[in-house]
C-alpha cells in the first residue's frame, strides 16, 4: 500500500477513492451552494478523515457537521473550529466532554426534547454558552418535535437557560420532502417572531436532493456527507451518475463453484449489509447484469445467471456500494489514487467512533 | 472504561461481554465434543481477540480457524501455532505472506479449485510443504467442489504438487443439514480410498447446528465462532437461551418524539445492518413487544405500538443483537464484567482484517 503503486497490486478487498472524481463532487456541490447563496456545511461521517473535511473547507464549506462528540473531539483536535453536532446529547461524561469542547471550538448542538436541554443547562453558564439548535421531524420519522409549535416551546426552554442561546432550526429531511420543509419551517419561524424570538440558522440537509435545497426558501444552510464519494443510492436517487462515484472496493473472484455463480472475497466485513432498498449488495462494475445475491462475513456470493459475461477466477472486480458512508467506517486506513496510481493513504481517524 | 467500574457507568452505545456466560459457553462446547470424542477448532472471526482464543484452547480446542491471512498472522505474532484458514488464496503478495506464515506456524489452508492449488503451488516445496484441505459444497451454495467427483481430482491435483500435502476435506455447511453433509464426505472418502489417498482431517462446521455435530460420523473435526457470544439468531436455532448471550449492546433512550416511537443512539456503526432472516435489529431485553424497526448509521428507531412497557428518555437498553461476529468487528475495544463491574478491556487486534 504504497504512493506511486498501481491499484491493481493492492491486495483484496480493497477500498479506493478516486480523487478527480471526489474533488469534482465537492467543487460542483459547493459551486451550487454559493450560486444559491447558502452555507454548506459537510457531514463528516462519510469519510470521517481530516484531510477530506480540509479539502471541503477550502473548497469554501462552512465549518463541519458531526454525528457524535468522539467524532468531533478528532475534528476539533485535527484543528477544526466550527463544528455541528447533530445528536441528543445525555449523560454526565458526554456533558462534561461537550463542556469542554465548546471552550475550544464554536460549537453547535441539537435537542429535541426538555430533558436533553435541562441536561445541557447543567453544564453551561452565561460566561461560555452552548448554542443549541431545535431538530424538528420535518417527515423522516427519526428524532424532531412533532410540530412548529413544539419547536417553539422547546425554544423558548432554551432561551430561558442562561447557560444555553436558542440558535435556530434544523431538520434531517426525507428525500424530496423539500414543500413539507419549508412549510414547517416559515411556521416555526413565524411564530418564533411573534415570540421574539431570533432565528439565526435554518439548517435543511440531506445529499440525495441536494441540488433542490434552494426549494426550501428558508434555509439558510445545508448539510451532506455522502455526496463527496457518491454511491449506488445516490444513482438511484437521481444526485449523480455511476461515473461520479468516487469509492470503489476492489475485490477478487476467488472461486466459480458453477456456470451461474461467482464468489468474492468481500463480505459483510467489507461491503456491510447496508440495503438501502435495493434487493442485492451493490454494483459491479463491467457486470450490470450480475447480481451480488449474498454476503457472508468474509464472501460475497454473485448470481450470474441474467449475465452473459462471467468474470474469471483471479479477476479482480470493482463493486460501488450501496452505501458509501457505512464502507468507510470497515476500514483503517483508505487508499486514494488518480487513474490508478496511488497518490496518498489516509487513516479514518474517527473510525468507530460511536459515543 | 477502567476495571472495577460499573457498566452502568460507561458511555453508551457501548459492547459488553459478560465473563460468565462466556465461559460457560466455551465450556458447554468443548464438553460436547470431548464427549463425542471430537477435536473443536474454534473459529476467531467472532471475536478476533487473542486473549480470548486463548480461554478457547485452555479449553480444550485443538488450534484456531481464521477466515483471512491478515486475521492468522495477528493469531500467529500472539503465539497461536495451529491455525487453519478457510479461504482460498489468490495473488502473489498474498502468496508470499502465506508462505512467510507456513513458515512459522502449523498451518492448514483450503482450496477448491485448481487455479488456487496451481498458485499455491509456486510457492511451496517439499522441504515446507503446505496442508491443503478440499473445500465442499454440500448445500451452503456458497464455496466448494460440487461432488464428490470432483472433490477426488481436486485432491489428486494436489497430491501431484511436491509442495503441498492433501490433507483433508471440509464444508461450511447449511444448518441442519448433517444426514446431507455426512453423505457427500462418507462417498469421497470411499473414492479417495480406492484412489490410495488418506485423508486425515474430515472438518465440519457451524453453530446453528454445533450440537448435532455428533450425526456427521465421520467427522474428525468441528469448526464453530458464533458460539463463544451467542446471538439472537442463535436463540432463534435452538442452540441456545436468550441468557446465554454474552454480548449486550447498551444503547440510551435519546428521544421520544411520539407516544410509539423511541430512538436510541446505537445505529447500524454500531449494531450493523446484518438481519439474518430477522424483521427487526436485535432484541431490547425487558422490551420483548418492542421492534428495532429502523436503523441509520447513529439512531435506531424503535417501534413501541405493540409495546406496553415504553422506555424513557435517558434510560439505559440492553440490545442482543441479530449477529455477534459483525459487531465485534465495528469497535476498536470490547469491555468485559462479571455481574456488571468491569474485568478488563481487550483491543479487538484482528479488526478490520480482512485481505
Amino acid at each position: 500500500m504504497s504512493v506511486g503503486y498501481s491499484i491493481n497490486d493492492l491486495l483484496t478487498p480493497v477500498v479506493v477513492i478516486d480523487e478527480t472524481v471526489m474533488e469534482s463532487n465537492i467543487n460542483v456541490a459547493q459551486q451550487y451552494f454559493n450560486r444559491i447563496g447558502r452555507n454548506f456545511r459537510p457531514h463528516i461521517k462519510t469519510h470521517k478523515i481530516p484531510a477530506l473535511a480540509s479539502l471541503q473547507v477550502a473548497a469554501g464549506a462552512k465549518g463541519i457537521n458531526c454525528q457524535k462528540i468522539s467524532e468531533a473531539e478528532v475534528f476539533a483536535d485535527a484543528g477544526f473550529t466550527d463544528i455541528l453536532i447533530t445528536f441528543n446529547m445525555l449523560g454526565d461524561a458526554r456533558l462534561d466532554r461537550l463542556k469542554a469542547l465548546n471552550a475550544k471550538v464554536d460549537l453547535q448542538v441539537v435537542a429535541d426534547n426538555g430533558l436533553v436541554v435541562e441536561g445541557l443547562a447543567t453544564r453551561f453558564n452565561e460566561n461560555a454558552p452552548l448554542k443549541v439548535l431545535v431538530e424538528c421531524d420535518t417527515g423522516s420519522e427519526r428524532n424532531g418535535v412533532q410540530t412548529p409549535e413544539e419547536a417553539v416551546e422547546l425554544a423558548k426552554q432554551i432561551d430561558q437557560k442562561s447557560g444555553l442561546t436558542f440558535h435556530g432550526l434544523l431538520t434531517y429531511p426525507k428525500p424530496s420532502s423539500e414543500a413539507d420543509v419549508e412549510a414547517f419551517f416559515a411556521k416555526t419561524i413565524d411564530l418564533l417572531k411573534r415570540e421574539g424570538l431570533e432565528c439565526p440558522v435554518v439548517s435543511h440537509g440531506g445529499s440525495p436532493s441536494l441540488f433542490d435545497s434552494d426549494l426550501v426558501k428558508c434555509a439558510t444552510e445545508h448539510r451532506a456527507g455522502t455526496y463527496i464519494f457518491n454511491d449506488r443510492s445516490m444513482v438511484r436517487a437521481g444526485m449523480c451518475d455511476y461515473e461520479d462515484c468516487a469509492m470503489h472496493v476492489i475485490a477478487t473472484v476467488v472461486s466459480r463453484p458453477t456456470e451461474n455463480r461467482a464468489v468474492l472475497d468481500a463480505g459483510s466485513k467489507a461491503l456491510t449489509s447496508d440495503l438501502l432498498g435495493f434487493a442485492d449488495h451493490g454494483r459491479m462494475i463491467g457486470y450490470p447484469e450480475a447480481s451480488i445475491a449474498k454476503l457472508s462475513e468474509e464472501h460475497a456470493v454473485v448470481d450470474l445467471s441474467r449475465s452473459q459475461q462471467k468474470p474469471q477466477i483471479g479477476e479482480r472486480v470493482r463493486i460501488i456500494p450501496n452505501h458509501t458512508c457505512v464502507v468507510s467506517n470497515m476500514f483503517d486506513k483508505l487508499v486514494f489514487h488518480r487513474d490508478g496510481v496511488v497518490t496518498r493513504i489516509e487513516p479514518v481517524s474517527a473510525r468507530g467512533q460511536v459515543v
